[in-house]
């Protein structure tokens, strides 16, 4: 008898009628001998429904009363999927966050999950029930209600999963699982049967939304074993688990990832000095924009050049910022680029593969895509390019480090 | 400085213009000097949602997971209140039953209070907040979200009310407070500034729809002070209070309470020997059939008649049962009547005056109406009578117990 973690999303619960096939899924699986523990979302568009309400008496609520106002949209999934267990014949109970409890700091809209007390959660298990508890959501010391933030049900199925020692967090989503780059981009595209923590990690930072990053740190962490699957259809979906030194050996890159929703700013001719990387990036985060990628060269006249990119929402804030530092360092000159995507190639096996760069740069050169920025991880290489070579560069290194299926269809 | 506890039902609540308008209503209170707890409802119309999603599901859905279903249609309104204070520059925290705590016992659906933890609500009135409680909710010892069932926030309010102390209880409903009768029936009918627990007590349960029976007696039992006012216009409303010496003694009768939901069984000839009241009745309860007025003759013969009255939506069951039981007892006959009111005069003053009753039948002789059933309770006369003579009878008893205002128009 394994005991199994399932998590579903907003819209695998998204109507009554969705409701009830997560039940048939989930009845599907006792009936087959697990032990099941289920964490649900709140029905797709109730979330918002609910921020809309806030927003219109106040555009920036209290947070605390945030958490007590979106919460419910979790607390009704989990009555409603009861109702349709039990209607099939699966004796099931629904806890809250506060209810089982799942212990968070106070920082409301993205708490951090500091404890799971299993005990009410592991005497319905041995009764015989299915658990479902309510995702995203929790209580602090106080007992106030805490929300972990958007995406935050996948957190809460995996804490659940290492607080019950579970053997698999299933993760069921519109996706059947982790594909070597988007299928949109790329038709040869295929699913990962298996991927690691790390590579997981690194493909969602780069903008592969299946999974909420602080969800695989956390599997990572207690080494809880995560499998993506789909909410609509059959099939063994992607597990990520720990590097197995058998399987994980064979591909040096396990994927592509990419990203266009960022921009670029240069700075030129600032006068090399200590302390200037400070400054100019400095006052970027204290307006709270988001740096991603950062590169600094010195050029011949010991001037400096810094590179970074930023989310395109904050390109105009952070230009005129950025503006506004060079005038005071007596800098040159600002570029701002918003034409530009971000490629990366991902895998563990690159550690011990030398000459992977040397491969994805030839990739890219084969196609006359010219690299504007290049930035490395021990698992991973990004480059930065125009965005209009993003669908070419893509296909090229997918094709070029051997990732296409033989038959051009997922597997 | 009076504590209160101001009640908000589901209309008063359901839009969120007026939760604003609400959260003026509150504030006003507030800057006068008083201390308050505000109990609301779920916005009108979403509890109702919630149930519609349920039965989709299940035509019986599990009641302890109904209770977690419904249960955040309160909460929904508690964090949109305090927010909509915040905004009025109140600084308020939300609480739900389960929060509080108010303990109920484990009846789903129609849970009691057992107990009011008021340490939490205290601490936030001292620091000058004002406290925003989840009607109609609690949970049980085991920490099971229960309800109180439909109207429960009334009891909610009162049961705060009582274990606080408070000064008074105000409920805000669609109505600006107590009528000696029905205005849309009686145009003379005027408000009432004060009554009694029994009087509302009695006026409730003939129909009277402004508070939940429970909340009356509740806030009789612990002598809580309980106002009855407009959300929508500003008024004094009506008080509902312990027996006032002075006051009460004035008016023989306060209201007139009618009730046209029921019908009229009736059995004829049934052998009278011990028991035969058990044996029609007995097995009408058993059937979940609701028994209202019950009266029992014993004819020449030494037959017995029986007649009593149930709900109108019983009416069919209740009479196929009454036929069975009519057979069995080798009873003469069975009539059923679905065209039949019942008419109450309400007034703790008749306690102390000869006469009231004759002088009732008297003002109904005068029209012509016949009276079919006689029921009396110490403060209470109920008549059943044709229902085409329900707005007459209303009308003559106002009018003969001298309820009429003189100008015609609600005081």
């Amino acid at each position: 008898m394994s005991l199994i973690v399932q998590k579903y999303g907003g819209t695998s619960v998204g109507t009554v009628e969705r409701i009830q096939a997560v039940a048939d899924k989930v009845a599907k699986s006792y009936r087959s001998g697990n032990q099941l523990v289920v964490a649900v979302s709140a029905m797709s568009g109730e979330t918002n429904r609910l921020i809309g309400l806030a927003k219109e008496i106040d555009d920036q609520p209290s947070l605390r009363e945030m958490d007590v106002l979106v919460s419910t949209g979790e607390q009704v999934t989990i009555a409603l999927l009861c109702m349709a267990l039990a209607k099939v014949g699966i004796e099931a109970r629904s806890y809250t966050g506060a209810q089982v409890r799942i212990l968070t700091d106070s920082s409301h809209g993205k708490a951090r999950i500091q404890a799971i007390d299993s005990h009410l959660i592991e005497a319905d298990l041995n009764a015989g029930r299915v658990v479902v508890v309510a995702g995203f959501q929790g209580s602090d010391d106080s007992g106030n209600i805490t929300t972990l933030g958007r995406g935050g049900s996948d957190t809460t199925a995996v804490a659940l999963a290492a607080a019950l020692k579970a053997d698999e967090c299933q993760i069921y989503t519109d996706v059947d699982g982790v594909y070597t780059t988007d299928p949109r981009v790329v038709s040869r595209a295929r699913r990962l049967d298996k991927i690691t923590f790390e590579e997981m990690l690194e493909m969602a930072s780069q903008g592969s939304k299946i999974l909420q990053i602080r969800s695989v740190e956390f599997a990572g962490k207690y080494n809880v074993p995560l499998r993506v699957m789909s909410s609509f259809e059959e099939g063994p979906g992607t597990l990520i688990s720990l590097e197995d030194e058998d399987q994980m050996e064979k591909a040096v890159v396990s994927g592509i990832a990419f990203n266009r929703d960022e921009a670029k700013l240069t700075i030129r001719g600032i006068p090399d000095q200590p302390g200037v990387a400070y400054k100019v990036l400095g006052a970027i985060s204290a307006a709270n924009v988001e740096i991603d990628v950062i590169v600094q060269n010195v050029a011949k006249d010991n001037s400096a050049t810094i590179t970074f990119t930023v989310h395109r929402n904050d390109l105009a804030q952070a230009e005129a910022l950025l503006r506004k530092i060079a005038e005071d360092l007596g800098a040159q000159e600002v570029d701002a680029d918003d034409r530009i995507a971000k490629v990366s190639i991902v895998g563990v096996g690159m550690r011990s593969h030398a000459g992977v760069a040397s491969q994805m740069f030839e990739a890219l050169a084969q196609e006359g895509i010219n690299i504007q920025l290049i930035t490395t991880s021990e698992i991973k290489i990004t480059v930065v390019i125009e965005e209009r070579y993003l669908e070419l560069a893509v296909r090229a290194l997918h094709s070029g480090f051997e990732l296409d299926t033989q038959d051009g269809n997922p597997s």
